[in-house]
């Protein structure tokens, strides 16, 4: 990547963020963080928009960051920003794309999701259109630190799409974490996150149920938590499976699904994971 | 804690281990580390007997440890052991403690199983008896770190449960690891550590499968792995969910069931635990 490229994205580039939920947040504060100029944050209640242009002020105490609040109409939104970044839940997106193409013809339009391709965009009739997934789960009591975050960027113009790929890269610097990817691949992906993400932070859910009924707070079961993530560091995650059900060990896996008969829906879980462990054997 | 009782604990008695698979190593490094005198370590085959004693006798080059391997026969073990921790399968406890009772009535004899009760060793007429169950996943690869292990210990005496928690002290060093547990309870927590380590495991198990179809390695879900954890240590895990599922949104999660069509064991497990995470909302 050469020099004149990045200064394009991270010094000249006027930025506007439509959303100001986990990954509106969370980008905003990379952005700014690195310079890299927020003009605007639009969200539908001006509570939200305002709270997340006081955190980026903040973040920014020479005042280097100018990036105002935009409530309400999506039509609102400054006309002269050279890149819009929607950040809104999916079932949103193409009413805020809608809204948002008449005026601003010649700027790139992006959105942020895994499971959306890029033609809820191009629907609208706009043509710079692309897609700016960073892979990551995003909290707000958490910031996420970008330099461990996949990105996952497309384009309908290849130019576009190499400006996407340095803005990741600006936030990354890490190379082999930014990627090209079609709409089907992304879809892939995001499926592949939610088992990886999701389906095993509520498996920590169900075991914390199983501990409240002793009064049992689930901190007991970080430290085994923390290791069976470290270990999937090591060996891919077939391998690292330990347990009853990998033993086949029938009496404990007999006893354990009899121990949830009070709870047929975990009791269903149980069984089903556990017939499927044995399936990967 | 008092000096003495740690004295007694860490510099006199005499250890027999019997198993030589992952806790069984795993305890036996760390007891030697600690310069607690293992004196056997018997195995079922002299493959594995002498490749832990070789391992043992590798981490103290002075030689203090003057551990044998024993095989063959339970009980062909040294009978002059103050301990037995017996660290084998489940399904094999009952026949090695039936084994290992006579001649050894005035030791301790423990086992090291989350879902086994006392009584497997109870039963064959031995009195000193108890459990010593470090909850954590062990592997052969990976060596765990002890300070973060949560022991639950029972003894049919008093005084001998004191020993095991003073020997469980001298692990971890750190007394909120050391719990007094029953069997009933012990049997909750190994079925809690099933959702938390295993199914949490085998939900990476079944990514990385959606992955492979694609041609990728698992490690690019490394990051968002990371983060959903680091996420545990700040939030209970039903406050820390995020995704499709959570969010209610019935297009992505439509879509991503209507993916695996041709997965019927993972659409059956991805409709299961989608139900489940609105369930918990």
């Amino acid at each position: 990547m050469i020099n004149s490229d990045r200064r394009l994205v991270e010094q000249q580039m006027k930025i506007a963020l439509i959303g100001a939920g986990r990954v509106a947040t969370n980008l905003a504060k990379a952005f700014v963080a690195r310079d890299m100029p927020i003009v605007e944050v639009w969200s539908r209640t001006r509570a939200s928009a305002e709270a997340l242009v006081g955190q980026l002020h903040e973040l920014s105490p020479q005042g280097q960051c100018t990036c105002k609040a935009v409530w309400g109409r999506v039509e609102d939104v400054c006309t002269d920003a050279d890149l819009y970044i929607i950040a809104v839940k999916d079932d949103a997106l193409a009413t805020v794309a809608q809204a948002l193409h008449p005026g601003r013809e010649s700027a790139l339009i992006v959105h942020t999701a895994g499971s959306m391709s890029m033609s809820v965009i191009t629907d609208t009739g706009h043509e710079r259109s692309g897609v700016f997934y960073p892979m990551q789960t995003f909290s707000k009591e958490r910031e996420v630190d970008f330099s461990c975050v996949h990105f996952f960027v497309e384009a309908v113009a290849p130019a576009d799409e190499t400006l996407l790929s340095e803005m990741a890269f600006s936030l990354t610097q890490n190379e082999d974490f930014v990627h090209h990817s079609t709409a089907a691949l992304r879809r892939r992906l995001h499926l592949a996150a939610v088992f990886a993400c999701n389906f095993l932070n509520h498996c920590c859910t169900l075991s914390a149920e199983i501990l409240k009924e002793d009064g049992l707070d689930f901190s007991v079961m970080l430290p085994l938590v923390d290791e069976t993530v470290a270990k999937l560091h090591q060996l891919p995650p077939r391998e690292a499976q330990t347990g009853p059900a990998i033993r086949h060990d029938d009496k404990v896996t007999g006893l354990q699904q009899a121990m949830l008969a009070h709870h047929p829906e975990l009791q269903k879980i149980y069984t089903l994971l556990t017939n499927s462990i044995q399936r990967y054997d």
